[in-house]
C-alpha cells in the first residue's frame, strides 16, 4: 500500500513556496521507505530540494531506500559538501554497496569530504565481496568488553544510541576483540547493574565468518532465527554484524537468481524493467544458441532412422507428444530436487535414495501417461504394434527424464557447480534427443 | 554447521547415568535449534526422557523447532500433564500450527490441562487461516495505553520480560484497544521516565491486516525492515504481531510453491524426502496428463500436413529444433515474467510495456537463432528453400513464444488468478502444437 501518494501534491505546493518545515512534518509521519517510494513523483529539482533541506540523518533514511540508480544520479546532483553530509549519516551496507557503483575520482572526492571513521569504515567494507557475509555486513553495532558492568554498558549504549539505529543484542569482547559472547538488549535491561556482562553473557556464540557466501549466511541467519548475527574474521575477531532485513533481500534475490538459471539463462541481477535490451538479449542467447546445437542433434537422430519415418509417416506424429511428456517430467523433477539442494531439504548424503526414488517414480508415471499414449496411438491410427511402440516409449523415456532430472543436479552439486542450470530447457533439450533413440529404436524392432 | 553433533555421545552416556543436571549444561551452551537439529541422532526413549527432565521453557524452545510429524509423536509420547506444561511454554504461533495438526480429542484433551489463558490463545489462533497474517501472527507482544509513562511502561515490561521473549517494540492502544502508535525499546530506554509514550511514540504505525495472505503480509515486512509488525482486526485493534523470522519462512515456501507451479505440478508444500510417493505423484500426474493431452493435438496437426511431410521427410528432421527452441524462449520469458510479478517488480500497469518490449526481444532472438537454423538446414540438406523455411520459422516461433510468454502470465494476474501457472511445461507445450502450424503452413508456401 502506498499511503503516502495522496500527499504528493501537497507536498509539491509546499516545496515550491519554501514551506520547509511542513514538508518535514508530512515526511515525519511516514517511514523513510514510503517517502522513497514516491520519490518518482518528484521532479529532479524537487527531489534535490528535498534531499538539502531535511536533516542529513533523516535525508540519509530515505536516500539508502532508492535504487542504487537514482542514488547515483542524485548523489551527483548534490553539492558535495552536502552530498558527503548525507553519506556520513547513511548505513555502511547501504554505503559501502554505492561506493562500490560510484566512479572512482567521483568516490575519492567524497571520501575526502566525510567524517574520517566514516570514510575509514567505506574503505573497509568496501574490501569484501559483496556476494559475501563481509559484503553484507554493517559496522553499526553495539559491543563491549567482558569485565564490563551492566550499568556502564547501559550507559554507553545510551551515548552511543543515537548512531546505532537499532540495538538488539551487545556484542561481548575480550581484549584482543575476540567475539567471546552476546547479550540481548533485553537481558541488559533486565539484569542489576553491577552484574558484569561476562556473568549474564551467552558464551560460545553462534557467527559467521567474512568469507562465506551471502546465500549461506543468510541460511544460518534464518535457522538461528536471530535478528543479527556477529561476523567474525579468521582470529575470531568481531568485524560487524548481518542483519536479518539483509538477508530477507539475500533469500528474495537468490531464489530469483535460481529461477533465472533454470529458465537456462544468464542471472538477470536488475529488475526486468531496468535491464537494458542488449544487455537481457545477451544474457539469454547463449543458452539459446547452445540449445540448438544440442537440439540439432535430434535432427541427425532422425536422419538416421528416416527409413523408419519414410516407412511409417505416423510415426512422426507422435514425436511431439514423446519428447513433450519426457521433457515435462523431467522438468519436475529437476525442479524439485534443485529446489531442495537450495533450501537444504535435499543433501548430497540423500543422493542414491533421491534417484532411486525418481525412477521409480518415473516407472509409474510412465505408466500412467503410456497407457493414455497407447491407447491415443492405437485407436487414432489403428495400428497395434504403433501403439504399443508409443506406449512402450513413454515409459522409457519418461523415467529416462525423471532420472536425468534427478541425477544431473546431484551430480553437479557433488562437483561443487551450481545445480539450478541442471533442469528446464536444458533437461528438455537433452532428454528430446535420448527420447527420439528411444522411441525410434523400440520402433525399429516393434514396427519392422 | 552442526556444531552440536560432536557432543551426542557424550549427551547419550549421561542421559543413561541420568546425570540431568550435566545434560542441562550441555543444552545450555547451544541455541535451541541446534539441539533440535540433533535431536533425530536420539531415540525415542532418549528424546522423551530430555523433554521430562529439561525445565518447560527450555523443553518448549527446543521442542518448537522440531519438524511437526517430529512434534505429533513426541507430545503423544509425552504424559499429558507434561505435555500441556511444555505447550503452555511454546510461541504461540507454533503451537497454534500443532493444535491444528493434533487429532481433536487430543487437542481437547491438552486444552483442558494447559493453562487458562494459553489455552484461549490457542482457540483464538485457530480461527484464522493458516495462510493469512492471523495465522502467521504471534499473540506474545508488548503494549501500553497511550498516557502510560515511560516509567510505569518499563516496570511493566520488566515484570512480563520473561514471558515475552523477545522485545523489539512497545505496541500502544487507546482505550478501545486501537492501535495508535509504536515505541521502540531503544526509544524507550533513551526516554526521561515522566514521558507519556503519547508524546514519544511514532504515531500512524503501518500494520497488517487479519486477513491479509501471508505473502503480502510477508511483502510489507520485508519492505519496511521492520523485526515484527503489528496485526489489526477490522476496527483497528491490536491483535497480534507478525515478526520477521516468520516472514523469512513465508518468502522461502513461497518461491518454492512458485517453482512447483512453474514446473507445471501441483505444489509439494513438505519436504521432498518427506513427502509420500503416491501423494507426491498425484501432485505431479495430473497436469502431465492435462500436457500430455494437449500435446496430441500436435499430432493433429503433423496428420493434416502429412502430405508435405512425406513429400520432403527432411522437414520432419528440425521439428524437435523449432518446438524446442521456441519452448527455450518462451520458458525463459514466462519465468522472468512470473518472478517479476510475484516480488513485485514488474506490475500489471507495466503490462502493454513487458509484452511489447518481449516481442522485440522475440524478434531480435529469433533472428539470431534463425540464422544459425537457415545455416544449419540450408548446408546439411543442401536446401535452400527448406533452409528459408526453417530460419524464417524460427523467428516467427520465437516471437510467438515470447509472446505468449509475458502475455499468459499478465492476463492470468489481471483475472487474479496465480501467474505461475503459465510458465515452463504450460509455455512450451502450447508452443509446441503451434510452432508445427507455423512451420508447416510456411513450408507449405516455401516449398511446394
Amino acid at each position: 500500500m502506498e499511503r503516502m501518494r495522496l500527499v504528493v501534491p501537497e507536498m509539491r505546493e509546499l516545496l515550491e513556496a519554501r514551506q520547509v518545515e511542513d514538508v518535514k512534518d508530512i515526511i515525519a509521519g511516514f517511514e523513510p521507505v514510503e517517502v522513497a517510494e514516491v520519490f518518482e513523483h518528484f521532479n529532479e529539482v524537487e527531489q534535490l530540494s528535498l534531499l538539502k533541506d531535511l536533516d542529513p540523518p533523516t535525508a540519509a533514511k530515505i536516500f539508502e531506500e532508492l535504487h542504487i540508480d537514482e542514488q547515483m544520479r542524485l548523489i551527483s546532483g548534490l553539492e558535495h559538501r552536502r552530498a558527503a553530509g548525507v553519506l556520513n549519516e547513511m548505513s555502511p551496507d547501504d554505503r559501502a554497496d554505492l561506493f562500490e557503483d560510484l566512479p572512482e575520482e567521483l568516490g575519492s572526492r567524497f571520501l575526502a569530504l566525510m567524517k574520517q571513521p566514516e570514510a575509514a569504515d567505506v574503505r573497509e567494507l568496501m574490501q569484501y565481496p559483496s556476494n559475501t557475509a563481509g559484503g553484507l555486513m554493517t559496522t553499526k553495532y553495539a559491543s563491549a568488553l567482558e569485565e564490563t558492568t551492566v550499568g556502564e554498558a547501559m550507559k554507553n549504549l545510551r551515548e552511543r544510541a543515537r548512531k546505532l539505529e537499532v540495538i538488539y543484542y551487545l556484542y561481548v569482547e575480550d581484549r584482543a576483540g575476540r567475539l567471546v559472547g552476546v547479550v540481548s538488549l533485553k537481558q541488559l535491561v533486565l539484569s542489576a547493574p553491577e552484574r558484569r556482562l561476562s556473568d549474564i553473557m551467552k558464551s560460545n556464540p553462534v557467527y559467521l565468518k567474512l568469507e562465506m557466501h551471502q546465500e549461506e549466511a543468510a541460511k544460518e541467519v534464518a535457522k538461528y532465527d536471530f535478528v543479527a548475527m556477529p561476523v567474525v574474521d579468521e582470529l575470531g575477531r568481531l568485524r560487524g554484524i548481518v542483519t536479518v532485513d539483509d538477508v530477507v533481500d539475500v533469500i528474495e534475490t537468490e531464489a530469483t537468481e535460481d529461477m533465472h538459471k533454470m529458465a537456462s539463462m544468464q542471472v538477470v541481477d536488475e529488475a526486468y524493467l531496468r535491464v537494458g535490451f542488449l544487455s537481457l538479449a545477451r544474457k539469454r542467447i547463449v543458452w539459446l544458441v547452445a540449445l540448438l546445437f544440442i537440439e540439432t542433434l535430434s535432427g541427425k537422430v532422425l536422419q538416421v532412422y528416416s527409413g523408419a519415418i519414410e516407412a511409417v509417416v505416423a510415426l512422426a506424429y507422435f514425436i511431439p507428444l514423446l519428447t513433450g511428456t519426457g521433457g515435462n517430467a523431467g522438468a519436475q523433477t529437476s525442479t524439485m530436487i534443485v529446489r531442495g539442494l537450495a533450501t537444504g531439504e535435499i543433501s548430497i548424503r540423500d543422493g542414491t535414495r533421491v534417484i532411486s526414488r525418481e525412477i521409480l517414480m518415473g516407472l509409474f508415471l510412465g505408466l500412467i501417461l503410456g497407457t493414455f499414449a497407447f491407447a491415443r496411438a492405437y485407436w487414432g491410427e489403428g495400428n497395434l504394434a504403433l501403439g504399443l511402440t508409443l506406449g512402450t516409449s513413454v515409459i522409457a523415456v519418461v523415467t529416462m527424464a525423471t532420472l536425468a532430472g534427478s541425477l544431473l543436479p546431484i551430480f553437479f552439486r557433488l562437483l561443487r557447480r551450481d545445480p539450478a542450470v541442471m533442469a528446464g530447457p536444458f533437461i528438455t533439450t537433452l532428454v528430446d534427443v535420448v527420447s527420439l533413440i528411444i522411441y525410434l529404436e523400440i520402433a525399429r524392432r516393434l514396427l519392422f
